[in-house]
């Protein structure tokens, strides 16, 4: 593990930052495979988006680059996080009267999730807490998170990989970690995302590469009752790719041929196939 | 402006704490005067609380005690802000196997609010951002604040004292760094903090002292247009005391006889009667 903070290693973001204070910012986190993000510039459109949504200067990308490149060097296979919070300063929650961005990336090593989750798909569960309805957050990558980590630790069992989230309305949303797709009748579906969750990068890559194999997609509300139903759900994020779901809840499911054509898709995306 | 990271002065959170990262703890925010924090006891029980709730250690009272003591020395009026996060660790939003956790205590100016709005009272508006709902983390004073973050900056104007928040039902919940109480028939009304809401201290001891003063009081939901219809309109937080309302979009009100009973007893409180 290695940071960068405001290009320099070996230093900490302030006691004082805002990012700690109120979570006042939005991150990124990408794959490293031989060297590069191969994502890099959507993981930056995104970025871009999110800090318009928040108000927040973005940083030079070509400065942001750089330093991504300074950390990655050669590493054949790591994580590169990216965060941008609005620095310090600001009465309580007011912004500062000019905000000087703290922007952190860090290298973290790939996580070692076993190797047959994308292979032989995974096993997931519902979670209990629920996700808030908030429209002006919804879609961003921000520091806000206590929803995520309330979550992930309702369950221990190393056997379930992932846990669904819902709305308040039963609505399927997304994993805790990943966004999710379900398969019915040829047809593509991933939850709307315009009241709560993650856009996620990869999630966009699969709407690409679906239409570019000519599968049809639906981007609206998901009920539960409706995606146990499903032939198919798999999961996605940036580091995982994309897992086939073989077991949600009491229901079992095959990794079926959409999930492993979009599966193939990606692992080429990644260099992987 | 000086603080302690678990301890130590001049010293800095490390860039992987998860109170950066994912939002990952709580804060209290407490008054300095004369050398001591008057509501202590009560700030460290809703963070006793606030641990509970999020499953995390809390450190031992005496030592924050002793660090609080140490950054607030003979001070006569500060402002003594106090986080705990769940440290570093754990991978993504699962929680480390062995949580340590990281406490910053920072000792604040006390923010220079005119004096006028205690005595004379304060316009405030109404925010469009809205407070989700969200029943796990509602009452707690956590680390995730964006939605007061975008309400604060809606408004630059410096006559506007507060902004309030409403529920997505248009229920007022509160201002975005204060509890909201009106007065309708000689009872007192504030919101109910069921599903979203931070339960300040404040609010607590105007419960307490409203009852001590025989007046009677409930919390239930507050819709908008009946908070419009109140008699006195007042604010509360553990800094500004107790602020009346004069005026709330195009409607005015007067700083009543309820209002300033209960805040000559907060004022003795904070002995400054």
């Amino acid at each position: 593990m290695k940071a960068l903070v405001n290009g320099r290693e070996n230093t900490n973001p302030g006691v004082f930052d805002r990012g700690l204070a109120y979570g006042d910012g939005l991150f990124e986190t990408m794959a490293v495979l031989e060297g590069r993000c191969p994502f890099w510039d959507r993981h930056l459109r995104r970025l871009r988006r999110g800090c318009e949504a928040l108000r927040l200067p973005l940083p030079e990308p070509a400065l942001l680059r750089d330093e991504a490149q300074q950390l990655i060097g050669t590493e054949s296979r790591a994580v590169l996080k990216l965060i941008l919070t609005r620095g310090e300063g600001g009465r309580g929650y007011r912004h500062p009267e000019s905000v000087q961005v703290t922007r952190i990336l860090m290298r973290l090593p790939w996580p070692d999730y076993p190797p047959q989750n994308g292979q032989q798909g995974v096993q997931v569960r519902f979670c209990e807490t629920r996700l808030a309805r908030q429209p002006a957050l919804a879609g961003l990558k921000h520091l806000n998170r206590l929803e995520q980590v309330l979550a992930r630790n309702e369950w221990q069992d190393p056997a379930i990989a992932e846990g669904l989230m819902l709305d308040e309305q039963e609505n399927v949303i997304e994993g805790t970690m990943s966004n999710l797709f379900m398969v019915h009748n040829d047809t593509l579906y991933t939850p709307d995302l315009s009241a709560c969750g993650v856009a996620g990068i990869m999630r966009e890559r699969i709407l690409e590469l679906a239409a570019a194999e000519g599968i049809r997609s639906v981007i609206e509300p998901i009920a539960k009752s409706r995606l146990l139903a499903a032939e198919e759900i798999f999961l996605s994020n940036s580091l995982i790719g994309l897992w086939p779901v073989i077991r949600l809840a009491d229901r079992v499911f095959a990794a079926g041929s959409v999930s492993r054509a979009l599966q193939a898709r990606i692992n080429r995306d990644y260099g992987l196939s």
